[in-house]
């Protein structure tokens, strides 16, 4: 299996600015196939045109990362929120079509918790029919102008304590096949599979060919193999499916845990991480090899 | 190991309120030899003579579970917070004394993140150090008292997620050994380990006799054995470090997911687990059987 593996930008540098890059070469040099960024904002200091210079001149692939809110969200019960959401789906299209990007991950629905500050509250059934309506209306409106583009949404299941909207593998299944759109995949992420999944294999083999992009992140979130995930286990399933897609490593828990340290807020890497991130590489690279030399 | 296994009454119901003195009965016929209690507030309707007396009807034991919040925060760097951490800690002794508990678990810091609201958000490295220094500084205070009432508090780390105080068990250590007082133990729960500890049985070595008490959590919280925590390995490692103190339960996730319902809220039950839970209860036991057999 020669998946391309692609690593996010914020494990260098956040925000990613017209400065940073530079950092396309450095991301090809460490031997990854793709940086997985950020949508830019349009108040980002980041050129569109040139960032896809950059990117070809680096022979460097690249994913998108959408970046949804309260304001931009296609389950709000507000319904310029949920223009928002619409709007901004559709130009997270736009930049893709701009950047030579396929494929748009994330949450895409917008409602966030805990970083936007909103604790889990109960809703009534009533509620969560609606919102889980609005989510699949939402992403049928935004879907076919994707395909249209060429490029494909990856809705990405969060953990408990990040949404209350789609949580697990089976919840985004349901809202895949309700859309049933070519512009609609998965991505699945193992951080948040490890929180809400009873087998992380299992899930990957039951969501299938609607997987189109994958993020390998260990149980804490540091380097892959530093922790309790069964990679080899989990190379197998993507196996399993047949999955040729790009896999993005995002390992950004820093080496700096201290009493009173924040680790679900994002910090700025305190070391020279090269070495932990060529071999987190290699052992997913060596996974994926032994998963097809084993067939 | 006999251990004694316990459930928290959340389980089953809450809050809990004399009207459900009787689940006491239930808890012990499921074959439980404790209950895990919040600490009833003031203004909650619980007579804690009375419930001390339904206790020893059903010949059950207790342990307490803490509920800090930002206005009762040791870590805080309000002193009218900080003295509420404090009032609610010895409030807690003494509503141990009147139950016969002898173990108070929680954050105990309180400092919440999602459950309050409240966003992760960046400290600088002397804010660090400082909410570090006042969750010690607080803990001193309040042990001793715990101590001399023959209680111990079960300082326990949190998921990045639900606090940004005390993490993983390594910070944990750091804390309890500041405080260097019988009056200070660990609990340890494996559905906050398995996101932030590299392996979850060095972590419990490493905590050694620091452990005062333990929460069996699968890393979805659902029934343990339906996920993918390794419960022999999880068990040896507490016959490793000579555990011999209670075993919570905690399985409140329900078998109810849908698409936009909010898994961090507690729900009610919606089905009779009663089969689910004495086969966790039975799991449990047999590892812990098992770790001492094979010693």
């Amino acid at each position: 299996m020669t998946n391309p593996i692609g690593i996010i930008s914020m494990q260098f540098v956040r925000p990613f600015t017209r400065a940073d890059l530079g950092l396309f070469q450095h991301i090809r040099d460490l031997g990854f196939d793709f940086v997985e960024l950020l949508v830019p904002e349009r108040e980002d200091d980041l050129d569109l045109e040139e960032t896809a210079k950059a990117l070809g001149d680096a022979n460097l692939d690249v994913v998108l990362a959408a970046r949804v809110n309260l304001k931009r969200s296609i389950a709000s019960e507000d319904a310029g929120c949920r223009q928002g959401g619409l709007d901004y789906l559709n130009y997270c299209v736009d930049v893709a079509s701009a950047l030579g990007a396929r494929i748009i991950g994330g949450p895409l629905y917008g409602e966030p918790l805990v970083f936007a500050g909103r604790a889990p509250t109960p809703w009534t059934d009533e509620e969560i029919r609606r919102r889980a309506e609005r989510t699949i209306e939402g992403l049928a409106d935004a879907a076919p102008a994707a395909a249209r583009a060429g490029c494909v949404f990856a809705l990405e299941a969060l953990n408990r304590f990040e949404t209350d909207i789609v949580s697990t593998t089976a919840q985004a299944i349901n809202v895949a096949d309700a859309v049933n759109n070519p512009g609609l995949g998965l991505v699945l992420d193992t951080f948040h599979m490890n929180m809400e999944e009873r087998s992380i294999a299992d899930a990957i083999r039951t969501a299938g060919p609607r997987v189109v992009h994958f993020q390998a992140n260990e149980n804490h979130r540091g380097f892959p193999g530093t922790g309790h995930l069964d990679w080899p286990v989990i190379m197998k399933a993507l196996a399993d499916i047949g999955y040729r897609g790009p896999i993005s490593l995002e390992p950004f828990r820093r080496n700096d845990d201290r009493v009173g340290l924040p680790i679900a807020h994002w910090r700025a890497p305190r070391e020279d991480e090269t070495g932990k991130l060529t071999a987190g590489l290699a052992l997913i690279r060596s996974c994926l090899a032994m998963a097809e030399a084993a067939q």
